[in-house]
């Protein structure tokens, strides 16, 4: 039992059903291990006050440190306090302060009715409790700790809530249990694109493995590919806080140097924000033209706060017509070369360029299935152009269903956007 | 113990250090319910065997029936089966079939290395163990089962070979076990936008908060808010399949009834692909014009496959300057309303309509934020026109950040197109 593991439970049929993805079990744990504090476990289990206790149970018997979320809401899935106060022998004590709120809060939803006295049980708190405060809803967290220094917090499964209470509350309040940290656990991500990951694997050769011999200081590799292209992670963990992150950044470095062309950025980087970087640097305004994204590559780039200083806007040319009235896409070119094509790629890219008075024109046209291939353009078939001061177009082939080659046509034309402007 | 409970163990530290969301989970979670199997407990643990045994040890004492997903992989995380194969006390075995596989495929990365024999033991399979294939990767699953019909099936973790497996080799090998359904969890959805919860409570009034009396038929009813509006949906658990589904369609026509003008459809509808079935259905086409939302309407619209017969294009106009050149916004009503306002929303829906040739022009104009916003035009604000056969405009205050702002916009849009084509 160490001071900084600790175990946690998510709560809630809709988890255990399947139709809400744990986002929050990812966010406690990304939030904790930056702290120093590891996850050794994570159990989910139903609105089930017997099978939350036994959960529970056997997570303080393993570990002696739980956090939970979810089962704090209204009253029929208001199961988690009680099953937990038994377990540590206290009695459920009306809370009157909160109670006044939730009444409050009934009544001015329900006017005409009466405060059902079910709902009052959501102002129950466990005997000797502590309380951590909810600023962003109104079941507040609960601190449960027995005389042998084992611990459970309860917060609510509504992601808001929670992140907010775990920033403002329960963070603190576990640091401040912990001796000062003495080993953390540390990641570095060098993004790629452009490259699979089998070629990734030939560039680095067998030595980056990831065996105590490694050439990363004995930190595991792992190749993470995605619609973005191929994220390398290396983890340190159990180390001194500066000693992981010297691992980490040599290994970072090292990999760089085995695949510098296909690096993007680190960590959380995205393509769209490197490129739009790389723009206002060089002065440079851009404009897209899109077809089988059909928007996708422009939503991108206007996801990035403060785009508008680089990112003029573009046309969305899904039908021939709109190539031709609104990007000078020539009629036949289209007829000859077909809507995906070399030819129309670059006069799209052209004609976003000029029409916006943008210097950089970027387009995508395509096959983005399921329907709409042949056997001489298949599903999958993009063709790509940059036009800056001179104009290049290239051919892909892009796998996956109809979502994944629009994200990676999108990735692509970014990166063919990137490479161009790194030329100078 | 029932022959229609199982529990879920998830391995890797990507899952645990929340680098990685476990898709996998709510997938197979899905999956079963869909078959009336019904996962009682979720746990994920590291790439640690001590770890690993202890949580398969403890599902198999609680439930007999276990799937593990993950740790199958490379050398180093390849934990897994020796793992589990101690516990049911069986030795490991090399499947020369396997191991020939992997072989070959090493050589064709490496060339010019040897086979490592730690690679080899991804072909090592439990005595006496079926072997689930793998369609879709290398590493193939197991399934594992002792005298007393307790059993353990492991699945790689990665999702495409996971999710294969599943359907083709795990689902067919546990429904043979059971002995008829008897029953299942079966759930219904409908979908509202352009209403808040509070509102949707009020109109719903506190008959139907899911207690026993309530008007669903006792099915709890779940609220479930997110950027596309609320979602409303009814469970039904642990009833015979037609109870099920007779109380689960009772309790969707009842919700409707109550919020008729706010539901746009039930389960996993997209308010794009109702968009597009109206528009298909009337004969008309359309076009957007978007600031804020910078190409997000139109990536939505063409998300759906075969929208090309509705949707045209449009214009991303983010700039001021595009509003004019592209769509035919005045300047003077840009210098004099600002890019926010009524009148350049008409304008531009007014503009994506007729240099298309499309009937419908939708536009989006609006604050994203998080800079941008003044006391007279916070951040939040959002203007949107459609442009039919006559025009109208909407004022909205969306709340969130700039992605959930966008997004809201976006689904606000195309709620003002279906609304506007439901009154003919």
């Amino acid at each position: 039992m160490s001071a900084s593991q600790v175990e946690l439970i998510t709560i809630g049929d809709e988890l255990l059903l399947g139709f809400t993805i744990d986002t929050n079990a990812a966010h406690i744990s990304r939030a904790l291990a930056a702290s120093g504090i590891e996850i050794v476990r994570r159990t989910t289990v139903g609105d089930e006050a017997e099978r939350i206790a036994q959960a529970v149970r056997e997570a303080l018997d393993r570990t002696g440190a739980v956090i939970t979320t979810g089962g704090l809401g209204p009253t029929s899935d208001d199961l988690t306090k009680p099953a937990i106060a038994r377990i540590f022998g206290r009695a459920m004590k009306l809370d009157e302060a909160i109670a006044a709120k939730l009444e409050e809060r009934w009544r001015a939803r329900f006017p005409n009715s009466v405060f059902p006295s079910t709902n009052r049980t959501q102002a129950e708190i466990p005997e000797g409790a502590r309380i951590l405060v909810n600023r962003h809803g109104t079941a507040p967290g609960i601190w449960l700790e027995d005389e042998k220094g084992r611990w459970v917090a309860m917060m609510p499964g509504v992601p808001r809530e929670m992140r907010g209470m775990l920033a403002e509350e329960l963070l603190p309040a576990i640091k401040a249990r912990m001796q000062g940290v003495v080993s953390v656990v540390l990641s570095g991500t060098l993004r790629t694109t452009g490259i699979a990951e089998s070629a990734i694997a030939e560039l680095l050769g067998p030595s980056f493995l990831g065996d105590p011999q490694s050439e990363l200081g004995s930190l595991p590799l792992a190749y993470l590919p995605g619609v973005a292209g191929v994220d390398l992670r290396v983890t340190a963990k159990g180390l001194p806080p500066e000693r992981a992150q010297k691992l980490v950044k040599e290994a970072i470095v090292k990999l760089r140097s085995r695949v510098e062309a296909y690096a993007y950025g680190e960590d959380d980087a995205d393509l769209a924000a490197v490129v739009l970087d790389r723009c206002r640097a060089l002065h440079l305004k851009l404009a897209v033209a899109e077809s089988c994204t059909g928007g996708m590559l422009g939503e991108r780039l206007t996801s990035i706060p403060g785009s508008s200083d680089v990112f003029l806007g573009g046309v969305i040319a899904y039908h021939n017509d709109v190539k031709k009235e609104l990007l000078g896409v020539r009629a036949e070119d289209l007829e000859r070369h077909g809507a995906v094509s070399e030819e129309v790629a670059l006069q799209m890219a052209a004609g976003a360029r000029d029409r916006t008075g943008a210097q950089i024109g970027v387009s995508v046209t395509g096959i983005a299935g399921p329907g709409g291939g042949t056997p001489q353009k298949p599903v999958g078939l993009v063709w790509i152009a940059v036009h800056g001061s001179d104009a290049k177009a290239r051919r892909f082939h892009v796998p996956g269903d109809r979502a994944e080659i629009r994200q990676r046509a999108a990735q692509a034309a970014l990166e063919m956007v990137r490479r161009t402007l790194a030329k100078g």
